[in-house]
């Protein structure tokens, strides 16, 4: 007799504030975080986990709380977890890490979750400069699949995963972090840009002491004071996984993560019922509470037999994902297209991101004619199972991106059609709208010169 | 009685030069290059195609076509068509034209392909500064499937598309084509740069009447030499389609392009047995001959209706896609990630095309863990159904991008396993190895510094 | 603010027996059984059940208790739940209930299932004349994969789904159902054959009070005489859906379910991990407890708009059914053919159950040479994710059945291979067995005549 | 350089009728058919062939080809062709015969197919004792897709297969055919039954040599006599392969073949553009002229190794397949069920074909809910890609069978739906109606008694 359920070794208590739970909670990425639990290779294991925001973003009627939101204490995280194999003996540096996502879901009793987008002055987003305002869409689940009563007009089976799932940094690796983010907001503007936006948004998010909590490392100890003022945020992906946002990372996929500290320490947060690649609106997948049912293994020496370093130090690895086999299928695809030519008309070379940024902002106009607005095309892009193609990466000097919308989530026919009745889109008011605030700050709103014109 | 078979509208005859073919070819874009014929709404009509090069590039055992190679006369395009209603009006600006894919496949006796890389300095491709020099696979193929005697070990069945189809641009979007891209390549190596390699690549392709060839339009005609000076270079994707390089489009899928010209004027060309995503070898598709069997339909007044322009005039929009229900099914697939994080350890700020190379790189490295060479995995990249996704493109600085690779394709398992017997990856070696010319130019090649690295 | 979790109207605990659950259980269809629950059109609602057995098959080291089994208590059902409009009115006869299956899974706590084939004497399974002995294996749950102890070097996502869904019958159904199958019985052996096993096997299930659970109505009284003595058994699937062990009524699916009685009564219950198709070993799939998260609508009048009844009467009619979009993918399949010959060398006449018994002989017989028992094979194919097709049924005199094994679920590669080394399959002995119990009667075993012959 | 095409060895004149053919065509299973040609292992091969009728059925406005039509000639297949290893050895009696389909596809310029069903009198079909009238429908194609003017309102991509593919049987195999299916037309309606339509139907086909057509075997000779009177009939399926009509043989597919005799003598025909499992009509797939191109592989002693044999001799096998990684994809399906109650109402035990002909039925009158004829349904269930599934086969006494519809090929949404406007499904009368004779015969037609009854 197999033991017949998954053993939970973190629980959450819904009616706890992020900081009272047991075991206790972390926000930052440190090689000093002591683990919470032990988990031993062929252990199927529970981890539940809270929103990203810690309940921060509420089911109600206003997207205020979004607006004002404090992204210093983001991603709440469940964890680190120490893994051991058979023998009892931990994970050691440069071995590497396998975790089976065996299923996942929300938290029962919890199924609702959230897409947002920040104000162009606390944390913006992939267009915050078209779409400076906070806006908030609330979505209830249906089991597998998900609705909004602020985006009518679509359900869709969710691709539920964990936007996060990383191991420990070693010092060395944290250190790497520090220097090269803090160079790129030392440099400014003056650096590489994004679409000319880059100046309404963080350029990194440094180490901070403000809104920091470390598991079981009291506040107001040396201890946490040093670590506070060292731990990287959780805010980007890096060598170590973290917060890749990876949409098909769901039931089934199996994840290659280095190890880099001994035990591995492994942690994971930030749950999505579903997100569009790309996660466009930043706040953009389904946000939610949810659980993980994992199993681990260990490639003894394993970073070494498969990953190659690509950069200064052995370290600059990047895991390996596979997977699973039960995505939901779409047959018919709208694909929507962008190149490197951005909104003023000037051509950049070969920026994949300055064309995914018109692809996008392609789409969302689209559905604007069926009767969305656009902050609802908006958000509905950055958390539907819509996909982002690099295209085409080497026809100077067009980039070519891809976004490719399932046309089944749609309760009506969105596809082109020719013939004059009805005619054009078969326009289907879609409101409520979303959640919005007003827009206080002074930064320049990117217009569209085009979107008056008409051949 | 309906018609038994596609109208066949443009033919090729393989033992023809490009120039010499009749109805002549093109490989350029001009609003004044006339229509080689017409097609009605309804028809069902066959348009044949030769490689993009036109035959420059042999089934042979060198790679010195691919180094020498004048890319001044790609791609030879077939068309422009001139596309009428049912009542024989023709297209007409503002129209959207809708081109169906009904099928597609390589040229009957000409069954074979080639993927190449080019020289550094003479064309180079996305990994340009780690791979500066030319090289070349041959593929053949046996029904839906394709092998190399080049890259052995590997099979796959394509998702064979058009590289480039596309409706001619009015003289206004010439214009605006030709003054962006010029001000691209003055401005040279201050402008925004692609992972430091720009300067090794051509930043834009300009007019040129050298290589032009202009269809009916005879060559000596005062107006040959008007166009040649004027028309566009049919590398980079744009506003018309054109070279997408989208590989899902494939039978079955749908295309609406925007109608600029009287007619529509629509051309076609650069078949692909099958490319994965970014086609980052450049010449990185299989490149084939080949015929399409195309149906249209014209939507009048298609383009207010369904696209909004995205830049200062109404003419600033893109292409819309539906892909078709043939695709090959995959079931598993092995990821690679990158971020913004290049080899030399510097961090980017959100740079999709950076964490893309890194991706990239990733993946090139883990499959010589199972006797590629590196330049083989290269190719492999470029032209097997691999998809490339942006995954993560708003959290601050780390943009994250995935390489998609089936595990099917390969005659091994290349999933990374723990155990000790074999130890490692299962070491095939894979040779021959692919065709190799020597690099003789002098500029910088970039060494990863991690590579010999080892925690 | 939406419910944010599902109305549980049906519970079940696990540590009572079957006749003690509150709300009580059935095991019988009859129009006088009282609803236990309301659920009104629109409401997420959880319905919990027990497995078909009620807990009479346990997780040990012994096929005893499925030789023994009393099959007059199957199978035990959570409901009747009577379905009412959004004002309250009950669904009406003529109506369709439509049920989305919105999630299900097995309960928490109790992640296991068994596959078991019966005793010849005792309701046996498809091939009991070849397969007369109990046999039983475990199967262990980690999230959406299953796995056996008894059956090593499989493992499979689960395709799970409830193998009994359906209305209450009228009484004029009823008796409809009572009397075609007492002719059955009574015609015996004179009667149409199955595949010269009949004689082996139930021609029919009658009514019997013996085992008989009637839910609200207490044992003892009149009523349950009455209504014991009459009520339908639950082992054939009907007019009412019933027990079709649809092995694709999974997450997202809908069912369209005749209504013959006001409220419609819609019971639930022997839920499976995964199914293969025809289900051959009678208990053939992954059975385990479970639940079910449901949401109804009405289609008033819908069975005189949809269902054509097909019979002598109003009442013949059959359910009609929507798959879900989340099953999980296969991509490469074995399939194993047969024709209506019986292995005895005789011709049947399109008789598509010879034929499809034939097939499964055949896929058993091929898997026994990976290193299987054939007992071991036959409850794979009977719970295994593998597709029963009927291929052709007009080519006289050979009905053609095919059988579709998914490669992926095994742990070798079991596609038939040329080449000497090594000679003949990959025999990796899959020990250990499948439980198994003695035959202790007398009735005739098919042997298969050709079994040692080679050609 | 590798040979850029396939060679051509059966090649077709579409001009000329089935018998004045070089290679000439056979349309009988004899082991003294000589070899038309040989092929190697290792080779890509393409083999043409004329539709199954040999043109007997034309692209007109009647169905009189049909009603009239001689069944004695079918089918036309192209070869023998003997398969021979690397070394010129031939395949020998006990090998496997692998043969991968790498493409397929109708004849170029007649690209057109027809579906049909025979008069009961002469042929009939699967529910020819409800439809006893000859009908057929004309399909056009348009690259990948079908759509017919008899059958308005569908389009589907053609899974495309050839319906025969086939070893020659060795001349004790040919014994054991004929004697069994001999003994079936002997016993006559005493025999097993097929839904009590039986009588309307051949038994079997048993040799003659009316209609016979043997390949290079010389008319008027005594071989062409003798081999006239034994050889069987090409309508079923049997050990050799043949006439399995499995609609997803299509490209990419395997077949291993049984060999038995030297050479193997490989014959195939019959090209179906697209087929519904169970191919309902009889002459039921869209049939067409078409072309294969095929590579062999022997696996030697194979059928020891992989085939046991089920019946009294080591003869008695089927052939295994692996289905093509290319098969159109659907994602939706509307699901039709039957049980093994006819429809009279009689209740038959575990009949799986009893239970198919029941949801097919079931089919028919709900698609005739949306302005298709019953004849239109007919004809499309018989030829789109509807799957036939065996769900349950032990539920005494009903076996429970599913057709599965892929909802995608109709201009309108089949489901089912709530909602009084428009009331009931929406009727777009589907005309005009398949081409249709007149049925003179005598024999009863099973009328529905349920058909005008309404609850």
């Amino acid at each position: 007799m197999a033991p017949r359920t998954p053993k939970l070794v973190v629980s959450i208590d819904l009616k706890k504030r992020p900081w009272e739970q047991d075991p206790p909670l972390h926000n930052r990425w440190h090689p000093l975080l002591p683990p919470v639990a032990d988990v031993r290779v062929g252990d199927l294991f529970r981890v539940e986990m809270i929103d990203w925001t810690g309940g921060a973003v509420g089911d109600n009627d206003s997207a205020s709380d979004i607006k004002t939101i404090d992204l210093s204490t983001v991603h709440y995280l469940s964890g680190p977890l120490r893994v051991l194999d058979a023998d009892g003996i931990p994970a050691k540096p440069g071995d590497i890490l396998v975790v089976e996502i065996c299923n996942l879901g929300p938290l029962p009793g919890d199924e609702w979750g959230y897409t947002a987008t920040f104000d162009r002055e606390n944390g913006g987003g992939f267009l915050t400069d078209h779409f400076p305002c906070a806006t908030k869409a609330i979505w209830y689940f249906e089991g597998i699949y998900a609705y909004s009563p602020h985006i009518p007009g679509v359900r869709f089976p969710g691709l539920t995963h964990p936007g996060i799932i990383g191991t420990a940094p070693s010092m060395e690796l944290l250190n790497i972090w520090n220097e090269r983010e803090r160079k790129v907001e030392e440099d400014g503007t003056r650096s590489l840009k994004l679409c000319e936006v880059l100046h309404s948004r963080p350029l990194a998010n440094l180490p901070t002491a403000e809104g920091c909590l470390l598991g079981k490392v009291k506040e107001g100890t040396p201890e946490w004071t040093k670590i506070a003022s060292e731990a990287a945020r959780t805010i980007p992906g890096r060598e170590n996984g973290g917060n890749c946002d990876i949409k098909n990372l769901s039931r089934g996929s199996k994840i290659y993560l280095p190890v880099f500290v001994e035990g591995a320490n492994l942690s994971t947060g930030d749950m999505h019922f579903s997100q569009g690649d790309g996660e466009v609106s930043f706040c953009g997948a389904i946000e939610m509470s949810g659980f993980l049912e994992l199993k681990c293994e260990i490639i003894r020496g394993g970073m070494r037999q498969y990953l190659t370093p690509m950069g200064p130090t052995a370290l600059h690895v990047n895991p390996i994902f596979e997977i699973g086999p039960v995505e939901p299928r779409f047959t018919e695809w709208l694909v929507f297209e962008g190149i490197s030519v951005d909104e003023s008309g000037r051509q950049h070379f070969l920026d994949a991101s300055v064309a995914y940024k018109r692809a996008v902002l392609n789409a969302i106009d689209y559905l604007s004619r069926f009767g969305y607005s656009k902050e609802q095309a908006y958000l509905l892009l950055s958390c539907c199972p819509c996909e982002g193609r690099i295209s085409g990466i080497v026809d100077s000097p067009n980039a070519v991106a891809t976004l490719a919308i399932p046309t089944a989530i749609f309760d009506q026919d969105i596809r082109p059609r020719p013939g004059k009745v009805p005619s054009g889109p078969r326009l289907v008011k879609k409101s409520p709208d979303v959640l919005k605030c007003t827009y206080d700050g002074t930064l320049p709103i990117t217009e569209n010169p085009g979107g008056a014109a008409q051949i």
